[in-house]
C-alpha cells in the first residue's frame, strides 16, 4: 500500500477510512491493499483486550508489564527514564502488533479531585511536557505511535463529555496548552487525542481553532488527530475542523454523514481527502515498524518497572525520634516491625478505567519488606479494604502490634473505589478508619513510618505527629518491591512531588470553581494554578511543589546564569552530595520578572534536571530555561510575548526551598499595539512621538482644576481616559481631526 | 409642553433632545416650549457647579449638605434612615432647581481596593438593593428624580472606559443586578445611568440585553437611560440598544450621526422617538415638581447628617482593660483625654471625585469631643497629611500625651489621596507611620481607642492589641460630632459592616483576578463575593459581614418561620435588651437550602430589619424573605427558579454570629428541560417515564463487565454519558431510533 492516497479511494472508501471498525482497529481497504491497524490503551502498560471487545472495551486484556501510572512516574521528574518506559512500552505493543498505544496523558492537575490525576502528571506545565516528550520518545523509538491525550483542558471527569471548560486565553496558553505544545514540538507524537469536552463552549472534538490553528498552524503538528472514544458529537463539523478519525465503530452511520455531507455541498471533499491521507500515514508509519524482537521479556521489563517506582516515590518527611540523630528512615534490617495496613498485602498499585493493566506479576509491600528484613516481621491488616469488619477490632490488633515492634509501618491509601476514569473524588480524605488507625498506632509507638498509595493527593492532617511519611502513589506491578528497596535503603529516595498537597481542599486555587454545573466549569484561578496559586496567596500547605527529602543531603553553591546567542538562559549551579551515601537530587529553575504588564505568578517552573551524587561528590549542574518558556501570552497582539527586563532566576531544591538567586537581563520582543481612539491617555502620553505632544495640550486642560486630592489624583483618574472619549468633552483642548492627524503622525513615526 | 412628543418634533429636534447641552443640563426646544433641566452629582450631597463648567465638571459647586456617603450611611442597615436623607437630598435638589439628583451608586464591593467604594453600599446586593431603595423612595418623594448607577458591574476604576467585567452568568444575575433589580422594581427610580465599563465584551452604553431585555423586559424599568458622563462609545449602536440620553454634550456631533443614521436607513426612527419621548417625559416629570418650600435649612439637614452619620459608626471592638467590667468606650466625660492623630483636627469626611460635595459647614471631632469633654483633652496630630514632618517626633509628643492621659483616643485613617473616583488602591493597609504610631500609643497606654477614617476597608493588624476600634469611615460634614456622640455615649452605636474585614488582601476573593489587564477582568470568583467566600473556604476574618457592637447587649429568643400564601418566609425572633442602656440591634436573616443542584454559598443574607429596646425590653422582630430572593439564576432556561424542599433560615447579629435557626420547606418552581441525546444516561435514569424503561436496557449492557472498581464505580463512571453518544458506541444495545423514540414518548408524558 506504500503509495496509496486519498486520490486512488472512492468517496466511501475515504469516508470509511475515517471511523474505526470496532473498538480497537481502523478499518482498512481491501481493495488497495490497505490494512486495519490497531491502537489501544494505555499510557503506563498495553492493555489489548482479548477475544471480542465488550461495549465500553473494558473486558480482559493480555498480560502486560504494569509501569508506575503517570503519577508516580512524573514524581521522579526523570525524563530519560520515562524515555526508558516509553521504549519498553514500545517493545510491547510492537510484540502484540499495536500501531499506537493511546497515551501519554499530560493534562494538568487543576484539582486534587479530577478522579483521573493518577492518569497525569502534574499541575504543572513544563513538568508535564517534559515529562510527556520523554514517554513519546521512547515508545516511538520502537516504531510504535503514541497518542498524546486528552487534547485538551480536561481536567476533571464529571460531566466530562458535555462539559465546557471555560478558560480565559492566558490560563489556557500558558498553563493548558502548553505542556501539550511542548511535547508537540519536542516529540512529534503520531497522533493526539481530542478530549470528550468543550473548551469555551466549543466540542474539542469540533474545534478548528484547536486541531487546526493551533495544534498544527502554530506548533507543526504532522500527525493524526483521534477522537477519544466516543468524544464525536457531529462528525460533520468535527472532520474539516481537524479531526482526523473516529474512535471506535460508529457502525457506518457518521460515514454515511460524511458522505452524504460531500455530496450535497455541505463538507468540501478536500477536507476528507487531508483525514484520509492522515489515516493512510498513520497506517504507512506503522507498517514500517521493525519486526518485534522476540517475545516479552517479562523478567526485563519487570526489573524496569521496579527501577522506575523506585524513582517515584516521595520521601515526604524523615524525623528523627527519641533523641535519635537522624530520621527513622531507612529501616534496619534486623528492627522488629509490624507492618500494618490491608494495602501492604493488597496493594493498590493502578487506578481504574481505561488504563487498568493485567500485569505480568505483582509484588506486594508485605513480602518484599520480608524478603529484606533479618528480624521478626509482624503483619496486621488494620482496616478492610470494603470497610466491612469490625473496625475497632482491628485497629486494636495494630496497635498491639505496633507496641511490641521496634518500628511500625502503616500502609495507608485510597480504597481503589474512589479513583477512576469517569468520576471525581468528592473529598480529599483518607477513609476515616486509616485516619484512626494511623493516630492509635503512632500514639502506641512513636517510631512509625506512613506509607501511602492513592493517585490523587490526599490530606495529610498527621503530617506534623508521624515522623516519617513516604508517599508511593500508584507505582504499577513492582511498587511493592520498590517501596521496600526505598524503606530499607537500597534505593536512596528522590522522588519530589510534582503537585502541591495543600492543608485543606477549600485552599486549592479551583475549589468553588469545581466542577461546575449545567454544562459549564468556569477555569477562575486563571493562571494561578498549583503552586502559583499557593505561592501568590501566601498560603501555607503541607507540601509544597517541587518537594522531597533524601537519605543524604545536598548543598548547593552559588548559581550563574547567562543568555546565550539563541537567547535561551543557561544556568549553572555546583551541588555537593554532603551526606554519607549516594543520592540523586532533583535541582529546578524557577524564573520571575522583577516588574510586568502582566500578572505573573510568583515563580515559575522552567527546567528541571536529577544529578546524582556519590558522598562528598559535586557536580556543577547545568540547566537551560528556554526563552520560549519566558513569554506570556499577550491578548493585545494574540502571541507570545517575551518580555524585556530583569527576570530573577531561582535555583531550587522545591518551589519553597530556593537554595541561590541571581538575576538576567532579558531582550524584549517588540510589541506593535498602535495608537487609536481607543488608546488610553497614559498610553498616549508613554508614546514616543505623542507624548511631548500631548503633555502640552494637556497642562493647558487641566487648568484651575481642584480634584480635592491634588494633581496626582487628577492624573491617576485622567490615565485611563480612552483618548477618542476625552476629545469629545465639552470644552476639550484639541478636537477629533487633531487627534486623528496626531495618531497618524504618531503610527508612522 | 404638557402635551408635546416626538411626533410633533422634526428628526433633528429628536436628535438633539437626545444628548446635552453641556455638562449639566438638557437642550430644550425653544420653537415648542420644552425647557431644558438640570442632571447634577451626587448621591451623598448636592454638587451643582458654580459658574462655568470645567472640562470635566469638577470644578467648585454651591454649599450643600455633605450626608454621609454610601459607606456611613449603608453601615446603618437602616432604609427608613436612608429614606430621610433621600427627601432631604430631594429638598436641597429642588432648592436648585436640578431635576435628577445622580444617585445612588449601588455597584458591589468585590475588592477593597476599587477606588470608589466609598460611594457604594455593600459586598451584598441585598443590602445594596434595600438601602438603594430607600435614597430613591425619598429623593423621588420631592419631585426630584434620581438616577441608578452605576449600571451594571462598574466594580473597579482601573481602566474603567474600557475594561469588560467578564461575568458568568449566575453572579452576574445574582450578585452584581440582583441589587439594581430591587432597587427598580421597589423604588422605580426616574433614571438609570449606564456605567463606562464593557460587560462579557460588550459597553454598557450600548447593550440592548442590559439596558432593554433586562432593565426594561424582566424589571419593569420605565424611566430613562443616561450615559454615565463620557459612557457614550458609539451612540448609533447606543440608542437602539436603550441608552437614551448622552451626557454631557458632544457639540451636536452625535446628534448629527444620529440623524445621518435615520436619513441613510440604518438606524430605526421609531427608535429616536422612543428615546425622545423618554427625555420628554423626564423634563415633563421635573416640571411637575412643587415649587420648593423656601430656603435651605442648614442646622436641620446638619442634625440629620448627623443623626445618620452617627447610625453609621461601628463599634468593632470593646474591650475591658486592666480587670474593668467593660470596655472602655463609652467615654466617661470626666476622664482626662489624648485626643492624637491629625484626623480629630482635619476631618476625612467624603472621597474626590465627582461626589466632593462642598459642605455648608463642617465638624471635626477634636472640637466636637471638647464639647462633651469636663477634663483636659491633650491633642497631638501624631502624623501630619502629607508625611512631610518628622514621623518619630510627632510620635513621642503623642506618646507623651497618651501616658499622661486616662484614655487616648487615636484618630487613624486614609489619606484623602488614596481614595477617589478615577483609580483603585493598591494595598488595603494604613500608612505605615500610623500602624507604628498606634503601637507605640497603646504600648505607652492600653486604655487606647481608635477611631478610623476611610472609605474602603483597611486591614487592622493592631485588631488584637487596641482594645476599642470605631470605624468611623467617611461621615460627611457632621461626623466629627457623630463620633463625639458615639465617643460619649450619646449615641449608642448600631452601624454593622455591610462588608467583610478581611486578614489580609490576599484573602480577598478578587486577590488574583483584580483589576485585571488589557481590558478584562474575569470575575473568577463567581458567586462566593464577600462573605459568601470567607464562610465557603472556611477563612478566618478580622471582623466578620454584620458584625457590629453595641454599649448594651442582646439576646435573641428562638425563631419562628412560616411560608405565607405569597410563598414569602416570614421570620419571628423576640430580642431583648439585656444590658443597661438603651439600644438598638441590627437583626439579620440568612437562609441556605440543605441540598442543591447547583453551587450555593454557605448561607446568604435575605432580610434585616433595625429594633430600638429599651434596657430589658423584648420585642418580637418581624422580618420577610421574599421568595423571589430563595431563586438562583438556572442557566438552562435561562430564568430564576426557587428549588424545593427544605431551606435553614439563620436569623443572626452578624453572619458568623447565629442565634438562632429553623427550617422551613419551600414549594419548588417546575423546571422544564426535556430530554434530549445531549442529556445524561443519569438523566434519563431520573426521569420518571424513561428512567424505568432504560434501566432494563442498561442493566443487559453493563453484563459480563469489570471495571475493576466494581458496579458502582461503573455506574458512577456512566452517568454522564451523553445518551446520544452511548446508542452510538458498538453493540449498543438500543439504537438511535428507539432512543429517539424514547425520548419523544418521555417528554410527551
Amino acid at each position: 500500500m506504500t503509495d496509496i492516497t486519498a486520490s486512488d479511494l472512492t468517496l466511501e472508501e475515504k469516508a470509511s477510512l475515517t471511523s474505526g471498525r470496532d473498538f480497537w482497529t481502523t478499518k482498512g481497504v481491501e481493495r488497495v491493499g490497505v490494512p486495519s491497524v490497531m491502537l489501544t490503551d494505555g499510557p503506563h502498560g498495553l492493555r489489548k483486550q482479548t477475544g471480542g471487545s465488550d461495549h465500553l472495551g473494558l473486558a480482559d486484556s493480555v498480560p502486560a508489564t504494569c509501569f508506575p501510572p503517570a503519577v508516580g512516574l512524573a514524581a521522579s521528574w526523570d525524563a530519560a527514564l520515562a524515555e526508558r518506559v516509553g521504549a519498553a512500552l514500545g517493545v510491547e505493543s510492537a510484540i502484540e502488533d499495536v500501531a499506537v498505544l493511546l497515551g501519554p496523558g499530560i493534562n494538568i492537575k487543576r484539582s486534587p479531585l479530577c478522579g483521573r490525576n493518577f492518569e497525569y502528571m502534574s499541575e504543572d506545565p513544563i513538568v508535564s511536557g517534559v515529562m510527556g516528550a520523554g514517554l513519546v520518545r521512547g515508545i516511538q523509538s520502537q516504531g510504535v505511535g503514541s497518542s498524546l491525550k486528552h487534547f485538551a483542558a480536561n481536567n476533571q471527569e464529571h460531566d466530562r463529555m458535555r462539559a465546557s471548560s471555560d478558560i480565559d486565553p492566558r490560563p489556557l496558553r500558558e498553563i493548558y496548552l502548553r505542556g501539550f505544545q511542548r511535547v508537540v514540538e519536542d516529540a512529534q507524537p503520531w497522533t493526539v487525542m481530542c478530549s470528550y469536552n468543550r473548551i469555551n463552549g466549543v466540542y474539542a472534538s469540533e474545534d478548528p481553532w484547536l486541531l487546526t490553528q493551533v495544534l498544527r498552524g502554530e506548533w507543526g503538528f504532522e500527525g493524526l488527530v483521534v477522537s477519544d472514544w466516543g468524544a464525536v458529537n457531529d462528525r460533520v463539523v468535527g472532520l474539516p475542523a481537524g479531526l482526523d478519525l473516529e474512535m471506535p465503530a460508529s457502525g457506518g452511520r457518521t460515514d454515511a454523514q460524511l458522505v452524504a455531507a460531500v455530496q450535497d455541498g455541505t463538507l468540501d471533499e478536500a477536507a476528507l481527502d487531508v483525514a484520509a491521507n492522515r489515516v493512510l500515514d498513520l497506517v504507512r508509519k506503522s507498517q514500517e515498524r521493525p519486526a518485534a524482537a522476540g517475545p516479552l521479556d517479562v523478567d526485563a521489563h519487570h526489573a524496569l518497572a521496579r527501577e522506575a517506582a523506585g524513582r517515584g516515590i516521595v520521601l515526604l518527611r524523615n524525623e528523627p525520634v527519641e533523641g535519635a540523630e537522624s530520621g527513622i528512615l531507612p529501616l534496619k534490617r534486623d528492627a522488629k516491625l509490624a507492618v500494618i495496613g490491608e494495602f501492604a498485602r493488597t496493594p493498590r498499585y493502578q487506578g481504574a478505567g481505561s488504563s487498568l493493566i493485567n500485569p505480568t506479576r505483582l509484588e506486594n509491600a508485605l513480602d518484599e519488606i520480608r524478603a529484606y528484613a533479618q528480624a521478626e516481621v509482624a503483619f496486621a491488616p488494620g482496616f478492610t479494604l470494603d470497610a466491612s469488619a469490625d473496625a475497632s477490632a482491628l485497629r486494636a490488633e495494630a496497635v498491639a502490634a505496633a507496641s511490641a515492634a521496634d518500628v511500625a509501618v502503616v500502609f495507608a491509601g485510597l480504597p481503589a473505589s474512589e479513583e477512576s476514569e469517569g468520576f471525581d473524588r468528592e473529598h480529599m480524605d483518607l477513609p476515616a478508619a486509616q485516619l484512626e488507625l494511623i493516630d492509635a498506632v503512632v500514639r502506641a509507638n512513636p517510631r512509625t513510618v506512613v506509607v501511602l498509595s492513592n493517585g490523587g493527593v490526599v490530606a495529610l492532617p498527621f503530617a506534623g505527629t508521624v515522623p516519617a511519611i513516604v508517599e508511593a502513589w500508584l507505582l504499577g506491578q513492582a511498587g511493592g518491591g520498590a517501596t521496600a528497596d526505598v524503606l530499607f535503603g537500597a534505593v536512596n529516595p528522590s522522588g519530589k512531588l510534582t503537585e502541591t498537597i495543600p492543608v485543606r481542599l477549600e485552599d486549592n486555587p479551583s475549589f468553588g470553581n469545581f466542577p461546575g454545573e449545567f454544562g459549564h466549569v468556569r477555569y477562575g484561578e486563571g493562571l494561578l494554578v498549583g503552586y502559583r496559586w499557593y505561592d501568590a496567596k501566601g498560603l501555607e500547605v503541607t507540601f509544597p511543589f517541587g518537594h522531597g527529602l533524601s537519605y543524604t543531603t545536598f548543598a548547593y553553591g552559588d548559581a550563574t546564569a547567562s543568555v546565550d546567542a539563541a537567547g535561551d538562559v543557561l544556568v549553572t549551579i555546583p551541588v555537593t552530595n554532603t551526606g554519607a551515601v549516594a543520592g540523586r537530587e532533583i535541582v529546578q529553575v524557577y524564573t520571575a520578572p522583577v516588574s510586568s504588564v502582566v500578572q505573573r505568578a510568583p515563580r515559575e517552573l522552567k527546567a528541571f534536571a536529577p544529578v546524582s551524587l556519590e558522598p562528598g561528590e559535586t557536580v556543577a549542574v547545568e540547566l537551560t530555561v528556554r526563552r520560549e518558556d519566558l513569554a506570556y501570552w499577550d491578548i493585545r497582539v494574540d502571541g507570545w510575548i517575551v518580555e524585556g527586563g530583569t527576570y530573577v532566576v531561582d535555583v531550587a531544591a522545591s518551589s519553597r526551598d530556593i537554595r541561590s538567586s541571581v538575576s538576567v537581563e532579558i531582550a524584549g520582543d517588540p510589541v506593535d499595539v498602535p495608537l487609536s481612539f481607543e488608546s488610553s491617555v497614559a498610553d498616549l502620553f508613554q508614546h514616543p512621538v505623542a507624548g511631548p505632544i500631548v503633555q502640552q495640550a494637556m497642562a493647558e486642560m487641566f487648568g484651575g482644576v481642584d480634584m480635592g486630592s491634588g494633581d496626582e489624583g487628577m492624573m491617576k483618574m485622567m490615565a485611563s481616559f480612552p483618548i477618542g472619549r476625552m476629545v469629545s468633552f465639552p470644552g476639550a483642548p484639541i478636537n477629533r481631526e487633531q487627534l486623528e492627524q496626531l495618531i497618524a503622525t504618531a503610527n508612522a513615526g
